[in-house]
């Protein structure tokens, strides 16, 4: 089974990263961006194909290794 | 208008720090992972809300300066 994990910064967190691809696009000349914000991307290979332990342990290596729960946000897509 | 611009590595293309994930998964006991890649994501804000020229701009903004498009693959989501 696949699933995806998405972690991104919480509102109100401060994002230099994104701050700094906001400039560089500006000063490439790519206009009409307002704001940037980056975040990770996990493409995660599980063995088993049952949805509810895939979740179960995703959310674990989320909480525990793929997220700092302080300042992100996770969420996991499963695909069949 | 809201864009996520999701940049993943090529496949056969290596990714160690996937790999070291992978690794550290194991050794906090989440079984049943055979594979991580990582990648990035990124949450951009546009002015306007023509889609064509949101999507022109967010090509550009992917070939030069996003994604390195040597080893990586990008996908623009345009929202609403």
């Amino acid at each position: 089974m696949k699933a995806r994990v998405t972690v991104t910064l919480k509102t109100g967190v401060l994002d230099p990263q994104g701050k700094a691809i906001e400039g560089a696009l500006a000063s490439l000349g790519v206009d009409g961006v307002s704001s940037v914000r980056q975040g990770k991307v996990f493409d995660i290979e599980l063995s088993g194909n049952d949805q509810a332990s895939a979740h179960a342990a995703l959310t674990t290596a989320c909480e525990k290794l793929l997220a700092n729960t302080v300042i992100e946000n996770y969420r996991i897509d499963l695909m069949a």
